[in-house]
Order: structure tokens, then C-alpha cells, then sequence
């Protein structure tokens, strides 16, 4: 799935910003891409950049719209049709992660027919992937990994992308999810693609690339989630991980949606070696990245140093204090012969 | 996916037993559920049972006619249609395995809505499944585990299931790829499911049943192989395994359709352990089932000798020697409180 950018924010008529998240993310991570946003009369989620209309959207360049929001159930509310249909008309493609495929809707796969814009339904995937080889190939590529789903892993590989790339490192984040799909314009929702294609579709997500260059790619799940290892795992092998960061919460007592406890970082460390060393057999952890976020910043910061002397890696919380450590401890890998 | 068996097998025009393997594995394996073959002009496999018109057939009490047979590329032959819309108008529903959707085929859709009658295609997955919960289920179950693919864990867990049988045991083979699916009349084709839901399919192929029935769940792929370890991690995971056995082709020297070297049987029973335990503590190893078809009787003899002194196990091939010692193992687990 390629988007093509720039694009104009859709935010509908949502009302909070918690319903506008893949939005304000889009803007957040990608301002050079987000040329305006359209809001509906009533909308409470506001992403900061420049109220542009269609015509003014498509004089200004943009190419794809971008429904940033979703409405309760992640269907396509009735009225927001008559916007799309509108940007259909206009030439631009429309973007979305809802769970209609906007194709299903007649009025807007008309106007798409119509006009000859690209229609992307980053919830599904209809891409045919090949199978996974495990061939290594060139580049680098490090993965967040997870002691649970939902432990900070997009929100880690962007912030590596944005440290990596103010150093001047040649440096690509590269999407498994739907939000991940619409910043980094490229991707696949690896855990709607068929289960055989798993790897390979990770091969095609982070290809081949020049010997110094880093994929930052964005893990999913975690190998000790009863209902998404299998994700995991084939995110793993495909990846061909030289370096890894495991992502924690650390006031979580079970798994998201499970029963089951937690695994400790060492145990996820380990386990993470075990599988990768298949595909890459210099496969190393080069930090951990925490949420801290309910803890006060004394008991953040201890907890950390205690981390980081556990394992003998950096340990940082991204959001509250920055990564410049774990990418200190990236830049000094080399490129395998 | 649930066939209603009885079946009436269809083997085409093709010109060998080969393309025709599916059918004669149902036949070999669920011979009470197939009434007759229905047979093309030229048609060079023969399933030995008799031949029975679809009239004949639907008098018969057949429910299901099964497409057992392929040709090159798995697409359908034309003239294959007019005994397929037959069937349809004689009330029968039709099951395959092939590329084609039967629905997308004009004629085959239109009779099957003006009779009535269902339409499989298992190689697609369109059942909705839950993700998989990780939450302990009663009963027993065996999942066969591979050094590689295709070693051999549908027959193993086929064998099984005869010899349990045999024994007066409640057990049932569960299947997880197509053929398979027609041998138990109900599964899925779990390398087509969702990457999400590889857990949850399997805990619904595999149900919650009476503490001392046991289930033979049917392996796929292998921990160690790149392209479908996902698939196998989500299987165990989901099979919360009681018992393992490792199946083996001794002289395989890489792993099919990749380049890598076959891990050993003990890297294999290691690495299900380590991972299975998440969702099943007492997971165990319980045998190994060696395919010694390119072996002399003595060589394969020693192997086996020399692999059950080495892991502590019962070692067979399951064609040649039958798998008795394999369930005596079995026989001796006892439900878990």
C-alpha cells in the first residue's frame, strides 16, 4: 500500500481529540506532508494547521485526503460521505482506517470510477505478498518489540526515525499498522494480511536497502501475547532484525485483553535472540524503552538506571527523556559483510 | 468451515493419482464417508469405490460432492463446470480446494442460489474468528510439530487418531490445512487466516471438550521455518498442546523453499517447550515421527533406536512401523485439574 502524499487532514465532526488521534499522529510525525485539515461544523479536535477547502486543498498540491477520525464503531458516518464524494470529484485519492471499505459505499465508489482516484482501505489488505525467503538483505533494520501490545513500539521506531535523521543517518521508519501506514505513506496492517504472508510481507515492507541505511520498523504484539505471538514472530523473521528495543509499561499487571501476566524484559530479551538469530544471527538489544508515564519523574528515572544496569543497555522513557541514548548505542553498529 | 459428509468424490479428467491425491487421502482416511467417485472420460486415478452418478448419489444419501482432484495451476477446468452445476441442481453442496472461488464462476454461483445448495472453497478463510484468548480449555490435545514442512504431521495426527480410535479412546483429528479439512469435514486453512486470528481459529478448531478427549491437532510449517513460523507459533498457541510429537524427514538438508539448514529435533522440542508453555505449562514431548521412506529397513531402524535414546522418547515412522508406542505415551496423560 503506497499513499501518495501530501495530504489533507479529514477530521469530520469528531467530538474529542482522543476520536482525531490518526490525524493529530499524521501531523505530529509528518508536518511537511499535512497541508491543511477540513473540519465539519461541530468538530472539537482541532490539529493546528491551515482550514483549507477541497478546491484550495488541490491548488495547493495536496493529493490524497486523509480521514484522520473515527467515529464510534469505526464506520463511515453517512454524512462525511458527501466530503469524500467531493474530494473524489476533485481528483484527490481518499484515505482511510475505518472498517468499511469505502468502495462498498456506491456514491463514492462512483465518483472514484469517475474520476480515476485511488481509493486506500489501510484496515485490509488485498496486497498478494510473496512468502518470506529469511535471504538476508542489505541494510539495517532495528525492531521494537514488546512485553504486551500497545507498550509505546510506533511511537519508539518514529522517535528513532526523527533522532537518527536530525543526526543526518540515513533513516526510514517503516509501518505494520494502519496509523504507521498513513505516516510513513507505505506499509502494510500486517496483522489483516493472510498468515502465510506474514514474513513476507515484512520483507516487502522494509526491502533491501544501501548497507548503512536503518528501517526503524514498528513492532506489533509481542512473542508472549497468547492471541498475537504468530504476528509477532513473522514481524520478527521478516524484519531480519539487527538490533531490537523492547518497549514496556510498567504498571501493567496482565496482557492487553488476556489473563495472562506480563513477561519480564529479560525473558522477552532472550526469547527475542532466540527466534531472530533464524534470519539474523547478529541480532542484538540495543535498549529498552519505557512508558513512564504514572510514575513521578524520581521513580522514572530510578527505575530506569536500574534497568539499564540489569541489562547493560540504555533504558530511557522516548516521550518524557528523549532517545538520544539508543541511538548512540545504533550508530555504533556496522554493516555485517 | 463444516462439510456435511457423506461425500461423493469428484475426480475429473486428471491424468494421474497424483492430481488426485486429495480424494484418495479422504477415501483412505474417512472411507465411511465416501459413497461413490464420479469420474470424466480419461479420467486416469481411480479412488476404488464405486462409480456413482449424481442422480445415484443424491439416492445414495450423499450431502457433499468433493472436488479431490487439481489440475497444473489449480485453477478449474471448464469443462469441469456442467458436473459441478449438476450436483448444485441435484441439491448437492460442492467443496474444493482450488485457486478459483466457486462463486466467481457465473453458472456455479446462479445454481447454487436457486438450489440452495453451500459452497466451500477451504482454501479461502471467510469465517470471522475471534483473536485467540490463551484462557486454558478442558480437554487433551496433541499438536504434531515439525523439523520442517511437509515431514508428515497431518498423516502422524491421522494415525493417531486410528490407533486412539482403535484403542476404544475419544479422540478426534483436528485439521488445519485444506485436505485435512475434508478428512474431518470441518477446520480451516489456517495459513489463509488473518494474521491476527491464527490463535483464535485454532481454539475454535480445536474446542473445549469433555477432560479426557484428545484432540490430534494437525501441524504446520515449523518454528524454524522464515517464511511460516508465525503461523506455527500461533497454532501452538492456540492448540494450548498437552503432548507434542516432532515429525522428521532425516534426509531433507534445507528447509523447503529457503535456504536454511533444518534445525535439530532437539532444537525443535527445546524451542515448543519454551514457547508453548505460555498458553499450556504441562506441555510435553511425547514422541517422534520419522518419514524413513528413503531409508533401508535396518538404517531405519537404528535412526529411530538411536533418536529415542537420545530425547527419551517413543521413535517411529508412522507408515512403517505404526504409531502404537506413540499413544501408549499419550495414554499414560492425565487430565489436569
Amino acid at each position: 500500500m503506497v499513499i501518495d502524499p501530501p495530504y489533507l487532514i479529514f477530521l469530520g465532526d469528531v467530538p474529542d481529540a482522543l476520536a482525531a488521534k490518526t490525524g493529530l499522529g499524521i501531523v505530529d510525525w509528518r508536518p511537511e506532508w499535512c497541508i491543511g485539515q477540513l473540519r465539519l461544523e461541530g468538530c472539537q479536535a482541532d490539529a493546528g494547521i491551515p482550514e483549507l477547502s477541497i478546491d484550495d486543498a488541490v491548488k495547493a498540491g495536496v493529493k490524497t485526503m486523509v480521514v484522520g477520525a473515527v467515529n464510534a464503531g469505526g464506520v463511515l458516518p453517512a454524512h462525511w460521505i458527501s466530503s469524500i464524494v467531493a474530494a473524489l470529484d476533485a481528483g484527490l485519492n481518499v484515505a482511510t482506517g475505518l472498517h468499511t471499505r469505502l468502495a462498498s459505499i456506491p456514491e463514492i465508489k462512483a465518483a472514484a470510477d469517475k474520476s480515476g482516484a485511488k481509493l486506500h482501505d489501510v484496515r485490509f489488505s488485498d496486497h498478494r505478498f510473496d512468502t518470506g525467503k529469511g535471504t538476508k538483505r542489505p541494510g539495517l533494520r532495528c525492531l521494537t518489540v514488546g512485553t504486551d501490545c500497545s507498550v509505546g513500539k510506533k511511537y519508539t521506531a518514529l522517535a528513532l526515525e526523527r533522532e537518527m535523521r536530525a543526526r543526518g543517518m540515513d533513516a526510514d521508519f517503516r509501518a505494520t499498522g494502519q496509523t504507521g501506514v498513513f505516516i510513513s505513506g507505505r506499509g502494510a496492517a500486517i496483522d489483516a494480511v493472510a498468515a502465510d504472508f506474514i514474513s513476507g510481507a515484512v520483507e516487502w515492507i522494509a526491502p533491501a536497502a544501501d548497507p548503512g541505511h536503518w528501517d526503524l520498523v514498528e513492532g506489533q504484539g509481542s512473542l508472549f501475547h497468547p492471541s498475537f505471538a504468530g504476528v509477532s514472530l513473522g514481524l520478527l523473521h521478516g524484519a531480519q532484525a539487527d538490533a531490537f528495543v523492547v518497549c514496556h509499561e510498567p504498571t501493567r499487571t496482565t496482557m492487553r485483553g488476556v489473563k495472562h501476566a506480563l513477561p519480564s524484559i529479560g525473558e522477552v530479551i532472550d526469547m527475542t535472540i532466540a527466534m531472530g538469530k533464524l534470519t539474523n544471527p547478529a541480532i542484538t538489544c540495543t535498549g529498552i524503552a519505557v512508558n513512564t508515564r504514572k510514575l513521578g519523574e524520581d521513580e522514572a528515572r530510578a527505575l530506569l538506571d536500574k534497568l539499564a544496569g540489569d541489562y547493560g543497555v540504555p533504558a530511557t522513557d522516548p516521550i518524557r527523556f528523549g532517545v538520544e541514548a539508543l541511538v548512540d548505542r545504533l550508530a555504533a553498529i556496522r554493516p555485517q559483510d
